[in-house]
This record gives C-alpha cells, sequence and structure tokens, in this order.
C-alpha cells in the first residue's frame, strides 16, 4: 500500500532521521485535532453528546477528516474517545463536557468485573463503517486508539476525572488481587478494540495511558509496567506502529521503553535531548534491579512529542522559535525516527490558524 | 543553640549520613503536618477562615505545635500560607476551604504591579509574637516559610488555583518584560517576609515553589531558575538551611540544585536513587549549555521528601513496606543528608496514627 511510505509512517519505523541520502521530512499531527478549537467542528458536533457522534459513522469520520483538511496533517486519529469500549461492553457512563467522563458506579469490589462483558464484533459495527468511509477519502495514514489499562482503571474506580488519583492508588495497593483481575479485564478489552480497529484498517494504534505520570517509578512497575507490557504482547504480531503516550512520565521512560511499545510519545517535562538516554537506560534504580541482557527487549523505533500546548495560545513569534528549538533538539533522537506533536492535547481556545502554520513550518524545516 | 544539635538541622547540613562513626539517625516532619487530618486542629479551628487563624499569635501557635506533639517530629513549621505576604503587602485575596486562593483581580498589566506594596514590619508584629511563642515552647527547630516567585505568580496571573496554567505561560512568553518586573517584586516580598522570620527566630526556611514541575526545563531556566537563585542570593548571608520544594521537578533538579537552595525536597515521580545523578548533573541539555567550572554553584547538603502522600492512606502493612523502601533508597542520598518527608502535603483524609506509626519506624530504622 502507498501508504507505508508516507512519512508519518517511516517516521514512527525509525526511517525518517536514519536516511542520511534523503532529505529528512519530519511528520506532524496534534493529539485532539479534531475538537473544540475547531469552528467547522464545533458547527458539525452542534449539541450532540460526544458518544452519540462517536457512534454515528458519517459524522465521525467527518469530524476525523476536518483536521486533516485545515491543517494538512500527516496523520488522522479515528474520532472516538479511550471510554468508547467500557461502554461497548456495557459499562454506564457519560462523558461530560468540560469534565470528562463520569462512571455510573465506582468499581470496588469483585462482582463489579462482571460489569465488563467481551466485546461483541456486532457491536462495533459503526467503528468499521466509519474506518472504512475514512480508507477510501484519507490519503494519509489513520491512527487508531484505545485507553491504557491504568488510566480507564482510574476512571472506573475514581468513577470520575481525578487529580489525586488516592482512589486507584489505595485499591491497587491494598488489594492487589482484586488490581490484578481488573488490569487483566482492560487489557483483554483494550487489545480487542485494537485488533478489531486494525482488521478494519487503521495503520497505526496510541495506546493513552495518560495519568501513569501520577505513579513512582516503584508503583509504575509494580502496578501498571506489567500490564502495558502484556497489551502489547497481544499485539506483537500485528505489523504496525504501537504508540504508547503519557504526561509526566520522564522517569517512567527507561521501563515504557522495554513494554513492546514501538513508539514512546513524550510530554514537555523533559527535553528531547534527555529522551534518548531514559529510553535506554537498563538500570532502573526505583527497582533495585539491572536488566538482564535480553530479558526485556527495548523495540522503540521512534519519539513523538513534546511541545507544550500551551505554548500554541501565545503569539506566532513565540510559538515559531518554540517550534524551531523542539526540531534542533529533535535531532537527539537521532537515529530513530522523530514524529513532531504536542506533549498532551490542543488546548480548547487555540487558534487553529497557528497549527496550520506550525504544519508549514515542520514540514518546511531544513536541519542542514 | 542547643538546637544546632538537633537531627532535623544535623541532616539538613548533611551530617546525619556522613559520620560512619555515628549510628545514622533519620529525622522527620511532614508538609501540612498541621492541617485536617488532625482532630484537634479541626477542634481549635472551627470555622474560622485559615488568614484570620494565622493572623491570631496565639492559635497560629497551638496550631504549629500540635502535630510535634502529637507525631513527635523533628520539626515543626510555621502555621501559615505562601499568600500570607501578599495579603499583608495589600493584595486582596481570600483563601476558600477545598479551593485554594482565590484573587480579588488577575495581574494582567504593570499597573496592578503597584498593588504589590513592602512590607512594613509593624504589620508583621503578629507572625514576630507566633514565633517567639513558639521559640519559647518548642524544643525542635521551627522552620519558616515562604512561596516560590512561579508559584505566587502562578496565583496572581490566574488568579485561582490552574491545572493547566495557562494564563501565567501566555504571560511569561508573551510579556517578558512585565514578567521581569512581576518576578522582581514577588522575590523582593519572599525575600523580606523569610528574614523577618529569621530575624524572629526560624531555624530554616522552606521555599514553597510547588507549581514549577508544570514547565519545561527550558521555560524554567528562562522564566523561574533566574529569580530563584535572585531570591536565595538575597539570603546567603543567613547561616541557615533554605529547603527548595516542587512537584514534578525531576527533570528540573539539575537546574533547581544551582540555584542556592541547600535542601532539595523532591517528590514521588522519582527514585531517592536517581536524585544524585540529577542533582549533580551539570549539563543542561534543554539549554544546549554545559555549566563553566564556578559558573554556579552547587550547594545542596542535603534531599528531602519523597514518599507518595496517598500511600498514608493505606493499611499499616503497606505503608510500613513504602517507607521502608523509602530509607533504603536514602542510603543513595550519602554524604548528602537525608529528612523524611512526604513528596506533597498531608492529605486530608489521612489517619493521624498513620503519620506517628512512620516517625517511629524512621527513628528506629538501622539502616545496618
Amino acid at each position: 500500500m502507498i501508504l507505508n511510505s508516507s512519512p508519518f509512517l517511516l517516521a514512527a519505523r525509525g526511517q525518517n532521521m536514519q536516511h542520511e541520502n534523503f532529505k529528512t521530512f519530519i511528520p506532524v499531527w496534534f493529539m485532539r485535532q479534531a475538537g473544540r478549537s475547531l469552528p467547522e467542528y464545533r458547527m458539525a458536533r452542534q449539541d450532540n453528546d460526544i458518544l452519540e457522534a462517536i457512534l454515528e459513522p458519517e459524522l465521525a469520520a467527518e469530524l476525523t477528516l476536518q483536521p486533516v483538511r485545515r491543517y494538512k496533517v500527516d496523520a488522522a486519529i479515528l474520532f472516538s474517545d479511550i471510554m468508547v469500549p467500557l461502554k461497548i461492553a456495557g459499562i454506564g457512563l457519560h462523558i461530560l463536557p468540560g469534565t470528562g467522563p463520569v462512571m455510573d458506579r465506582q468499581f470496588s469490589a469483585d462482582e463489579d468485573l462482571q460489569l465488563i462483558k467481551p466485546l461483541e464484533p456486532e457491536r462495533l459495527a459503526f467503528m468499521q463503517d466509519t474506518i472504512e468511509i475514512l480508507i477510501r477519502q484519507l490519503s494519509v495514514p489513520l491512527i487508531g486508539l484505545a485507553g491504557g489499562p491504568f488510566t480507564m482503571a482510574s476512571y472506573l474506580i475514581e468513577g470520575k476525572p481525578s487529580q489525586l488519583h488516592t482512589g486507584v492508588k489505595t485499591l491497587m495497593r491494598e488489594q492487589p488481587a482484586l488490581w490484578e483481575k481488573i488490569m487483566h479485564a482492560l487489557v483483554q478489552l483494550s487489545s480487542s478494540y485494537i485488533r478489531f480497529q486494525v482488521n478494519a484498517g487503521v495503520s497505526a494504534v496510541q495506546v493513552f495511558d495518560s495519568w501513569i505520570g501520577v505513579l513512582s517509578p516503584e508503583d509504575y512497575f509494580r502496578f501498571a509496567f506489567p500490564f502495558a507490557k502484556e497489551l502489547f504482547a497481544t499485539l506483537s504480531d500485528l505489523d504496525l506502529p504501537l504508540i504508547y503516550f503519557g504526561v509526566g512520565t520522564s522517569e517512567l521512560l527507561g521501563l515504557m521503553s522495554k513494554t513492546g511499545a514501538s513508539v514512546l510519545s513524550v510530554d514537555w517535562r523533559i527535553s528531547l535531548r534527555d529522551v534518548p538516554s531514559h529510553i535506554d537506560s537498563t538500570v532502573f534504580s526505583a527497582m533495585g534491579v539491572r536488566d538482564k541482557p535480553g530479558a526485556v527487549c527495548n523495540v522503540v523505533q521512534s519519539v513523538q512529542g513534546n511541545l507544550d500546548p500551551s505554548v500554541c495560545l501565545a503569539s506566532w513569534e513565540v510559538v515559531e522559535k518554540a517550534v524551531l528549538k523542539t526540531l534542533e533538539d529533535a535531532k537527539a533522537i537521532h537515529p530513530r525516527g522523530y514524529i513532531f506533536n504536542l506533549g498532551h492535547g490542543v488546548l480548547p481556545g487555540t487558534d487553529p490558524g497557528i497549527l496550520g502554520a506550525i504544519v508549514e513550518l515542520v514540514h518546511g524545516y531544513d536541519p542542514q
């Protein structure tokens, strides 16, 4: 397929900065590129509930396409939400505008696990339709998505978005057996949800484990790492980029790079110049262990991120300087690939003109 | 003064883990040890506004003493708030329970600077009285406090506690001249506020620059580091420990250690085993610069932290294991000193019995 030579997929496979003979080309897309910052998005969404919009193939496809048309980004991301498979699997939840996912009940015991039913493919027909519409219309790769198990568990246990995550942290520490069951169930759910998207035609997948950065390195190692690794292992037969995203993960990158993910998405709390040493670290001091060679495998081929989304709220002069600094720092990622993106989602107040100008700047960047 | 041989001051000066001949003794105190988790605190505070309680010497002293009595911690911290000097200096603000500081108006222009009046010593008489009461009654050192300039600027500009800090970030990037004036004014304010406390008798000072971790390393270097350095420089003639606190600072520790602070307080997002290499780093990749020898001085003598406060919500079995792991990891801090503390403040739901048991466990710890 022609898409295999697309800048996004080349970079995700580590091939954009590797070939000295070719001009470096850095692909760019934005997390939440489809969203409230676009007037055409607000027009199309109207007052529809976001989950209803996702279930409507024509509308979901249109919302996916809007930012590709406007910004000329190098990848589309399926208009969806990490809570969709939970909803489909039968969990009562709503996504409230300005708040986020709110659950009908908080998970706290073994019997709650029965609420997570296996995904029935027929209930995902809407997504098959959306992806088919998109594949016909897109000339750039389509990224599928799923929630990371820790982040989904946090929503299930806290019942709503949390700043301190004390509920999920207390459950994982106090009830490790229940924690393991919840995480296994979520791994299964995300895994089959991803496989469905891949069968339908997406070219890459991003796992949004947004909140792992609230964990200490040791807690990440004990309570999140094994399940991220399990998730990526179930997908290892798929020959496509697996992007692993979280915020505040600076001290977790060494472990994250040993999960089987092939692309790590980093936020702005670490310089891109310091990312390689963190990724290639094989000593996990927090755990007091040193990797045995071959015991875990670092298959990270590419890095994505890391502009602070709040930079895009400033004037072009400020934005341009920050983007050029990011691109300059990204040279340190070589010989891995690099995908330009923000460190987290586009903020609602962002001027679409700024995002379009960023795409142009990144595409025209000459590292010589 | 006998306090100079107190475990807290010895550790803050790097002398608790240095002398192989002596048994290691690790001092412990808790950020927000005086607070809602204590029944005697809720009893004494009643429905008083927190700022009123701070202005009342007998009450403020009582609230400062309560955790020392109950927990046998090795240091008291003045019952106060980082917003107090702003209030005293004439800024309209309230501290709302469960929310935090809320300003009557948001800073956005040069004329707002006139709102910050120099601190008149007579308006700090209440604090002199509080500290005098405490010095008479305490047998452990008293820690004074002030806000870090970035964190105070964030409250002034955002007008209230912020998750994304987009207002303060946009102002610093868009209006660097105004930013510099605001930060200078706040440095002056914190500096004179700290000097007043030291003259009144505190034995150490903690600068709460809680929110610096929302900055990228480069933004920290440009917009916060110079002012933290300026603040500590104005205090360099004072012969007492200067503790510098923030959360999410893993990738900032190298720079923070070059501000002139003598103790760094770290949160749980980094293992104590990895702290020394971060503190002693002289290459700041984000800035693309390498320190010239002597150009900046690392005077860090001690490290404080880093237990995740949410651990204290779990059962003793879980807490004990986590505390022992922290103490084990703290050996890596040698030959610097180590002060046991949480990585952030005590959470309101914490059982005081757990905190008391932690103090006992730390005091009885034998590293052999």
